[in-house]
């Protein structure tokens, strides 16, 4: 695969991954990844200073799943809409068998009364296998914030 | 075509679309649609509820003119700037002769005395079809904006 | 070269120019030019006017290299980040041995104490060579901002 391919084919599962979340199709989104996985949530800080610990965290397709259940069944997600925009990835050396890419995101938020404000940006730190049907899925995705000023809404998958 | 030059050719026009209106060249922008076309700007709120009207509708080309050349009368457009960043492109299945994609997009606003803005985020649901001189262009570009609080210039193409 | 490699190679430079600046790995960010550059900093107002004057210039790599030395030495990056999302290159004509190429921007700021603000939005005018060592490289980068109104923290790259 060309590196210009796998931008592309990258550049595609970053817009599905959105496109889940986004469009309220939340249930789509663990598929996504892979079986065995890991999907975090932090801050710059945090990384820099080497803490583990994510304000999310989830290391299977099935902690994924219980969390998308979990999210419809405190029904938070019906009050206010994100949207992603995201940058074209950088590919950064790795296995093999893997691509692994960091790729800067944005996120903007609209309360159900209209305002928006700017929600999130930071980066994706990723590790990207094809799996067994042919897809690419997500065996690391690292979510890493910019801000560290974080909303009691950030249960919501970034 | 492959799925990687569709997505490029779809990245440029978009690229092209967002400089019409961003650079104030806003003569060209009714030339990026097919002479029998749909554009409309609506809500995530009407499009779910299934409301056919739009904030802005216009279905062939000679009517995007008409809005340009009434932008320039009533000289609205002067008073602030536009930056669009727009997503890459997510391909969903269409007719062989056409492109499907939807599009994440969102608009910035600038004001004459330096403010800025989050102006408008949602996502585009386009028709793409090769013209007869062999140029991509809108069948139709579905404008659906995440807020639906509209400021009185959203008379601006979007 | 295709436009598609053309356009996969310039979003791949960008790329790699926003995470120098944003990943705070400032050092690498000259590289990304020729040694007999161009870069400046203006805003649509002044461009449209023909003043030449930029807020930010350097006629060479050395006084980029400077620039980012006395950013160090005045500590001022320290105190907040920053996150370019970079959208899609638009292609423009010119000489054999360059790309000519329009590209807008937004840059994200986030303060120390987790505020986030629209720091800056506009467009890349950029010339762009292949450098002896077979990499591309900026011949040119012309930062024109949306917005008149400058913070005095402009020092720092865009």
């Amino acid at each position: 695969m060309s590196d210009a391919d796998t931008l592309l084919r990258l550049a595609a599962l970053n817009t599905e991954y959105a496109s889940c979340i986004d469009a309220d199709r939340l249930e789509e989104w663990p598929g996504l990844f892979l079986e065995r996985c890991l999907y975090k949530i932090t801050t710059a800080d945090n990384q820099r200073r080497g803490y583990a610990a994510g304000i999310v965290y989830a290391d299977s397709r099935a902690m994924l799943i219980d969390r998308v259940a979990s999210l419809r069944e405190a029904n938070i997600y019906e009050r206010q809409t994100y949207r992603h925009i995201i940058g074209m990835p950088g590919l950064r050396s790795g296995e093999a068998d893997e691509i692994v890419a960091e790729t800067p995101f944005l996120v903007v938020r609209t309360m159900r009364d209209g305002r928006m404000d700017l929600f999130a940006t930071g980066v994706y730190l990723d590790r990207v296998r094809t799996d067994a049907d042919g897809k690419l899925r997500f065996a690391q995705r690292l979510v890493v914030c910019d801000s560290s000023r974080f909303d009691t809404l950030l249960a919501i998958p970034l």
